[in-house]
């Protein structure tokens, strides 16, 4: 590692007052911590060049009773930092909710000895058995689709009373929650989608663990976590104000400032203190043990705005320093392109913040799209929206780094949004795929699944995915039981992925756009001979489209495949539309 | 000057054909240029440090006939480049349309030769009669409100057939509308402005002239305005876009971006091509020429985003190295803070452009406020749209120097936006006045102007302001006739005006503010030991404001001043807040 110093955090009762050796052929203890608890250590432990692989011996020895002798395994790494590629622009990728997208094994979905222990399919907020095994064996399915990425969100312990599916409230940070599946069916998966092509994202929380996390009885320092006082003194948290802008608003009050980044996020979430030094390299190591463990192909950091943003900077840039090639991107559900720029490394608006971070959410874009198909057409209202939204992206540092997506596991699905309209969420999902952007989609997306009983709810965002289980009667898997609206929807999105696979147009091209005219929208990417010309008719009508105002696009004559129907046409003076709808079509025939 | 080149448009038929000489002590003609019409030269004309003011004696030889000597007058300058002081944070900015503030002479409202003659008041799209004068002769009204600077909007010739009372179709770049005055009025207007500490804005296009101008009868070259063809072949003029984002957008297309820039911006209106290096000369040594004729405290450049942009960063840098103290404002409206921030100077948005230009106007802001205050509060509506838009700032490279307002000429007035509501207009002009903006207000919100009629109807935004005319028997000048709340909102405002007048914290103070709680929204400027503490209070009902909070403030135990009712009170645990309000305290007693 470029970084050759590790920190251990040994807890044990009294463990401070016991004398530390440690006996390995270039690994060398440089410094013994001790914490404001009596039951913490942190030993910082220096590597040279001759430390090679196998068991570094740790010896506690108590001022009275027995030596203690714990191996500390130093593994080998499986492969160079460089060849960790994380996810970019050529990728699509999966976004997916464990406990609720496929129960392969259903023996896990209770575990004694965890707080919650209902199973229960018929309620939204608890827990479904979906699990880790169910994400690996439909992994072909995935790929089929023509994703090249997956992101499930947090598998690590949630050992929480009520409310853990979701996997944020993480109670361990080095365990993977046994209803979800093993440490090595983890790594299964990484394998296995490694094998496929797929590279894994996974979700992690720096900001807050879950109320029950082990330390949350015993913390190592009075600084641990934020209004660690209160917490101590069992009074209500100060919550977070979420507000946001504080983050880099040049006016904000200090008492703003902090009430936003220490307040905690909701009651059962405690919030670490990411400025004790302590917990900063632990959560910079965990982020490393687990890219390193399972291989990862890219990380996914939640509610970025909230831990400090200084730590922020230095976990990222720890991280991209080991892995130049790697990719992380930030949650700021923000629709501010200001604030979506100021997040990503090199940002123009960054000021003097350099976040290290290579990749953020375009929240602007999602919003501009639903409404911009939505809504009416008029002047200023209407696909203008898609156009003056990605007018925006001079103020990106890297656009093409930037991860966008119709909704996600904390938004109304993209069907629901549209009001059941197929038309419209095929446009918007074409849209989004050819964007320069890194593509996000919500799984059952393909065969759009909705949340109409309660929009925004959750716990319904998150709904199981059929053919997850054993017994569902419609399997969005096999095909059974699926409307043709559906199957069509799944064909749709697979062409589209599929084409953009191998497509360097789609993935790295130059993007040329066409403001709106009579609800006609043109974008067209490019690279080389490879031009691919996306088009959105909001017409309710077919409609002809007056081929001389694209002149530059220097088409005149060429045949151009459409990518969904595979039918060639020629490109002439005028091109009919079908109604309400997009049309995309390729130079490579 | 440090451009010590100038270039001179002759205009004379047959012009082409004849020799010219210069003779001069200290100038040189270094080229005559030809241009496509025989009755145009372009003579290059070279100054050097000999040169003295004096007459400057063009010879012109035909070949058959006499010669002619024309004498150029070199005028001395009144005061040395640094000297032009442009306006700044510093100040307060009245805008003023002329043609609707006061007729202090009718003799000239009516003036022959000129294309529309009519003059009826009656009529929001026709001359009411308003000059020059009339502002000369109120600027004590002014000054005493506690602006410092008058922007009137242009007072150049508008020799067009309807509707030229805005100003904005400029037939003559040198001559002053006669039915607005003269010259020397102008220049007194300037003088008078200066004597009593008032800086004169003047107000510039640079994009298009009136369809009127004389140039468009004998066009110099065959691209000195944009879709020159289809005018010179008497067809209907290719309008703009206005598709304003291409300026930005990295993924513009040239036809989109051409017609943004080339389309003719309405019908009477020939869309200049500043990409002619004559043109382009000609507009910059205008603005130059007037700045020194009325020792100008500012330029407002109108529809900023519509001429070509180099140019428009030429222009800009042109003025500014002759004038390095001077401001010029350009006209974007945008709601979008990006666009805001990109044509100002040193943008961090600007990328590879660099605008030279010192102010932008705040269409955001005012957007915010206006929305801010009128929605009910919640988490993510109400004030918080001033705060979050506030706190935006960091996108700009000054936002100190971005002009911000409640309305203008164009919009809506802010009485009628608030739905007449008098206490929402008094939060919205006390706010403004306390930014770290250059704050600008139209002539007539003092007395709570509307356009209830027709909202936003530009004729009648542009309502004539009492007492201006003759016969009037409400006069805002004097009082009489004034509404107890007309009264009322003058005293207000000139209260607040003519504090921050000597306010270093409301002219440069440090901002910090408090997100909205509960409908309260806290904003405070320092410098200093003065501070100036701005309070909105959104409720209903009176409101106990715990001052806890404001800890950071340092103000426990002092004594503050209240700017409007002139009460002192003591900065203690709470605050008693009157309903529905603002409150303005400052430590200055």
């Amino acid at each position: 590692m470029k970084n050759n110093m590790l920190q251990v955090l040994v807890h044990h009762p009294d463990i401070a007052f016991a004398e530390v050796e440690v006996e390995y052929p270039g690994v060398k203890l440089t410094k013994v911590n001790k914490t404001d608890s009596p039951n913490y250590l942190f030993l910082d432990l220096l590597f040279s060049a001759e430390a090679k692989p196998g068991n570094i011996a740790l010896t506690f020895s108590p001022p009275k009773g027995k030596k203690v002798k714990v191996d500390y395994p130093l593994l080998a790494r499986s492969k160079p930092a460089k060849e960790y590629i994380g996810f970019n622009s050529s990728d699509a990728i999966y976004l997916i909710t464990p406990d609720r997208f496929a129960n392969a094994n259903s023996a896990n979905d209770q575990v004694k000895g965890l707080l919650e222990q209902e199973v229960d399919r018929s309620h939204d907020y608890k827990r479904h058995g979906g699990d880790i095994e169910g994400i690996t064996s439909n992994l072909d399915y995935i790929k089929e689709l023509g994703f090249t990425a997956v992101w499930p969100s947090p598998l690590l312990t949630n050992d929480m009373k009520q409310g853990s599916y979701h996997g944020y409230a993480i109670t361990d940070y080095y365990q993977v929650d046994p209803r979800f599946g093993t440490l090595d069916e983890y790594k299964m998966l990484a394998a296995e989608s490694s094998a496929k092509g797929m590279k894994l994202i996974m979700d992690q929380v720096a900001n807050h663990c879950g109320l029950e996390h082990w330390w949350m009885k015993d913390l190592p320092f009075k600084d641990w976590v934020n209004f660690q006082k209160r917490f101590e003194a069992g009074k209500q948290p100060m919550y977070s104000n979420h507000r946001r802008t504080t983050n880099q608003d040049l006016y904000a009050s200090k008492v703003d400032a902090k009430g936003m980044n220490e307040g905690w996020f909701v009651e059962t979430m405690p919030d670490l203190n990411q400025r004790n030094p302590f917990l900063a390299k632990y959560i910079i190591q965990n982020s490393i043990w687990w890219i390193e463990t399972l291989e990862l192909g890219g990380i996914r950091q939640d509610t970025y705005p909230y831990p400090d943003k200084k730590f922020m900077a230095n976990w990222a840039g720890a991280i991209m320093t080991e892995y130049p090639n790697f990719s992380i991107v930030g949650e700021e559900w923000s629709y501010n392109p200001l604030l979506i720029s100021y997040w990503q490394k090199n940002s123009p608006v960054g000021g003097d913040y350099q976040s290290n971070l290579p990749s953020t959410m375009d929240f602007a874009m999602q919003s501009n799209i639903i409404k911009g198909i939505k809504e009416p057409e008029s002047w200023n209202e209407g696909l203008v929206h898609l156009y003056e939204g990605l007018a925006n992206d001079f103020a990106y540092a890297y656009p093409q780094k930037i991860m966008a997506f119709l909704d996600n596991h904390d938004k109304s699905r993209v069907f629901t949004e549209f009001d059941g309209d197929v038309a419209n969420t095929k446009m918007a999902l074409s849209y989004l795929l050819v964007l320069p952007r890194i593509p996000q989609i919500y799984y059952g997306t393909e065969i759009m699944m909705d949340d109409f009983d309660k929009p925004g709810d959750h716990g319904l965002i998150r709904t199981d995915f059929p053919g997850g289980w054993q017994g569902d009667t419609v399997s969005a898997f096999t095909g059974n039981g699926l409307s043709p609206e559906q199957k069509d929807m799944q064909a749709y999105l697979r062409k589209i992925l599929n084409y953009r696979k191998s497509s360097k147009a789609l993935q790295e091209g130059k993007t040329i756009h066409f403001a709106p005219v009579e609800g006609v929208y043109v974008l067209v990417r490019s690279n080389g001979e490879e031009k691919v010309i996306h088009i959105i008719n909001k017409n309710e009508t077919a409609y002809d489209l007056n081929l001389n105002r694209f002149e530059e696009l220097m088409l005149s004559g060429k045949q151009l495949k459409n990518i969904i129907t595979g039918d060639v046409t020629t490109w002439g003076d005028t091109m009919k539309l079908n109604k309400k709808g997009s049309t995309v079509l390729t130079t490579k025939l």
